[in-house]
């Protein structure tokens, strides 16, 4: 049997008390680290199973999916994998193998970016879709996420944007602004409220409510995650007015 | 500090690491398991953390939330909750009136049903809002889920539908039917192709795709969650192949 373990949302004590048992049993534990940046301790975690991790690294991919695959055949074998497994792709995609060649395989879930932005207040259920705001690079610019969004917006739902690793909350705000000189549908502005939230699950973490002006004179850690709200509920209001960021001005 | 706790998805061994070390260094431990289900064990849990959990229970809740946000001034108190904490608008409010007073608060992530839901082999970030399917009742029916269903189908989103607990599979499907009688807008049928996950992170967790009459015929188990697909990727059009039920039937 495969066992997709998921490690949450930050650190080492993120994982479920089932993961760590999963892993106490298996034969070999896997980690990956490459789909997703996680914050914690690697020895931290064998210590709590009694042995040691085998890191995949991005470029052997292929080669040692396949080894783990053949070897839980006949063996308990887990992978260690940042946030809720399946969130994703590259594990589907391995889940997907492992059905495929009959293989058992059962994911053991954990904490996940998907719920954790709930802290700032808005309701889950009223988010559409979530975007990924990738970092430009040269002859490569695609502005994709932001018909995305004017879906979500039209529908009045929240959107969710999750930025690039590599990329900074300024300039990922700078690349909404760029989008819409582009696109024109009228969503970003330099006065349009936008929430922040800045590494969630950690001891600093930190969610602010502002102007896309004002968020930008903000000095925000990564990683961390943009949400465009749409037409708020009274609860959700009062929530994002308690993390607003200048509201004396905000209040002219 | 308020600790609001996360359960997560099935039983005792849900909790996070970091869930377990909360609540052994808090002075006071409650636990609420009103918002939604939970298979766990509470001696179990009682077990880890070293102390009694005071079990509060829907009826008196105002009286006992006001209790724990005024011990919290002073003292580390933990709230257990099923899932991932601030997916119930229960404990937004909470984790606000906390802020309000000025005390501080700090959630701690675990497991949910809105990332659960990816061992179907849906893409997450295709999901649009998500909505529940209420029971029922003498002269109160509501329809409403239908339009946001049609919202995220006109869209192209997957739609989650999380079922009233005391409803069983078979009758939520016979609401949607019944609500595409009255809606008219086009979305379900007997021949609509529907993802069902029953019993998510338990030993005898489910999960099926197949059309509305064909899945009506099946026995399946409290609690689950319907999902309705939008247009598939041909990754997610392979996961749902490897679950479909009646293969041979469906392929005349």
């Amino acid at each position: 049997m495969l066992y997709l373990v998921g490690l949450g949302i930050w650190d080492e004590k993120d994982i479920s008390i089932k993961g760590v048992e999963v892993c106490k049993k298996a034969k070999d534990v896997y980690m990956e680290l490459y789909t997703s940046e996680w914050h914690g301790s690697i020895k931290a975690i064998e210590g709590m199973i009694n042995k040691k991790i085998k890191l995949v690294a991005r470029a052997e991919l292929e080669d040692k999916m396949d080894t783990i695959i053949r070897k839980s055949k006949d063996n308990d074998i887990a992978i260690l994998v940042p946030g809720d497994p399946l969130v994703a792709t590259t594990h589907t995609a391995l889940y997907l193998e492992c059905m495929k060649r009959g293989i058992k395989v059962r994911v053991i879930n954990s904490s996940s970016i998907y719920t954790a932005i709930c802290r700032c207040g808005l309701q889950i259920y009223k988010f559409g879709r979530t975007v990924s705001i990738p970092k430009p690079a040269k002859n490569f610019s695609p502005l994709s996420f932001y018909d995305s969004i004017l879906t979500n917006r039209i529908n009045n739902m929240h959107t969710l944007m999750l930025l690039d690793p590599e990329m900074n909350v300024k300039d990922a705000l700078k690349l909404l602004l760029d989008a819409e000189r582009h696109k024109k549908g009228g969503i970003f502005s330099e006065e349009t409220f936008i929430i922040v939230c800045s590494r969630l699950g950690s001891d600093d973490e930190k969610i602010l409510y502002g102007r896309i002006k004002d968020v930008m004179k903000q000095h925000i850690r990564n990683p961390a995650a943009l949400i465009l709200p749409a037409a708020l509920h009274f609860m959700e209001e009062e929530c994002l007015n308690m993390i607003k960021i200048n509201k004396t001005k905000s209040k002219k």
